[in-house]
């Protein structure tokens, strides 16, 4: 699966960076473009990403925040070296690592982050049905917990450091029980298609020793209007900017 | 406390409903309101409040919802003897019971409902500064582990019947953790003050048996326009029709 022409490569942030990916597989959508947006770094600050696909996450971080310093982890060969190669393309001090979370390098053990950020796989294996293609099974269907992932995380973030997630919404109570006596000040922020409707994503932040309560911040609201009734672009000023301009999505305090 | 010139006598929806309530101590405000709004019962059902207060909550669906069974809880008699005496003067079918939730009586271990619904004191007694007035301090800050209520109202619960709660935003993790494993189909629903706000409480809706993914429902807006602008009454027009009218509060599927 990895001869050159099995790959696209695509702009995000309007442009800002390319990304080369599968053309078959798991690809990056909106998701990861969110997960930058709501990680509050800062530059000069250090970034660990957990699952880092072809890079899409840290690299829209990148385009935001000059002077990151960003490590990624990817389990999957194939990924791990697409995020590596899209990380010199794109310019960005970002070290890619071929790893299981459950089995970090020492190099990695050793060191401690400002932020950690993932986008962990969507489906449990048990609730989905097998996909042809393994790539794209271990990125939707990964058998990893959640609890694993915000252990992971709750490890290698510096003091006062800050996880972001995103992850689909209907893991929310696995991703709350996960964090319990793991990190604080734990915030979520659901993601709504539309005004009115059920949340589809939501993300979390919480801090290494934070202490501040729980807080459900309002909803992105991606789209405009109560329904879709056109073609072509519906989506809300405020994402709008973050997609295309790389704004930032920050949250309340 | 109990002397008849230290209650007051409250119209709640409109004056559909006219609660007595001590002048000091724990008052309902539109939380219990909101409760009953978000409670689908139907004529002819069985509902038990646990820590029914003055009976505001069970009142209200009454006023919605004609030929219920409903059924109070309440650990403190002068409370209790309020709700007995409300439901009386507004012809509810409602019986209320001295006791404290780990420890039911027989009669009510007995039977099983179509629901429950609990509006649980909102403060942990370790985070709050101790109040003059007793009542208040055990309505706003029992010590009673919300685990303790879920798991009591998940016993008592028939087969497929909800469970329905409010509670303080902050305390969303420790419901959900506490809801894991005992009842399923779980939804959230969060109350903002204004447009975006961070949310103030949360409606959460379980039920027995339930095998329906989690939802995070849209939130329930309280307030028109962002920011207090005027004097006087700034309701939303859904929630005017909570407030006066006793509409109920639908739940998305």
């Amino acid at each position: 699966m990895s001869a050159e022409d099995d790959l696209s490569r695509d702009a995000f942030l309007d442009g800002q960076i390319h990304v080369f990916q599968p053309k078959r597989g798991y690809r990056a959508g909106v998701d990861p473009v969110l997960l930058a947006a709501a990680t509050p770094a800062r530059s000069g600050q250090t970034v660990l990403e957990l699952g880092c696909g072809a890079g899409v996450a840290s690299l829209c971080l990148h385009a935001r925040v000059a002077g990151l310093s960003l490590t990624g982890i990817e389990v999957q060969p194939f990924y791990a070296a697409l995020a590596q190669r899209n990380a010199v393309e794109n310019g960005a001090d970002m070290t890619v690592c071929i790893a299981d979370l459950r089995d970090l390098p020492h190099d990695i053990r050793a060191r401690s982050f400002d932020h950690v950020i993932a986008n962990p796989p969507y489906y449990e294996r048990a609730r989905s049905t097998a996909s042809e293609d393994e790539g794209r099974d271990i990125a939707l269907a990964g058998e990893t917990p959640l609890s694993t992932w915000v252990d992971v995380a709750a490890r290698r973030l510096a003091p006062k450091g800050y996880l972001t997630m995103i992850q689909k919404a209907d893991r929310l109570p696995d991703l709350l029980c996960a964090l319990e006596g793991r990190l604080g000040s734990v915030r979520v922020r659901a993601v709504q298609p539309r005004v009115g409707r059920v949340a589809e994503l939501v993300l979390v932040q919480a801090r290494k020793s934070g202490r501040a309560a729980f807080a459900l911040e309002p909803p992105l609201i991606m789209h405009q209007g109560l329904r879709h009734e056109r073609d072509g672009e519906s989506y809300a000023e405020n994402v709008l900017k973050i997609l295309r301009s790389g704004a930032d999505l920050p949250w309340s305090r």
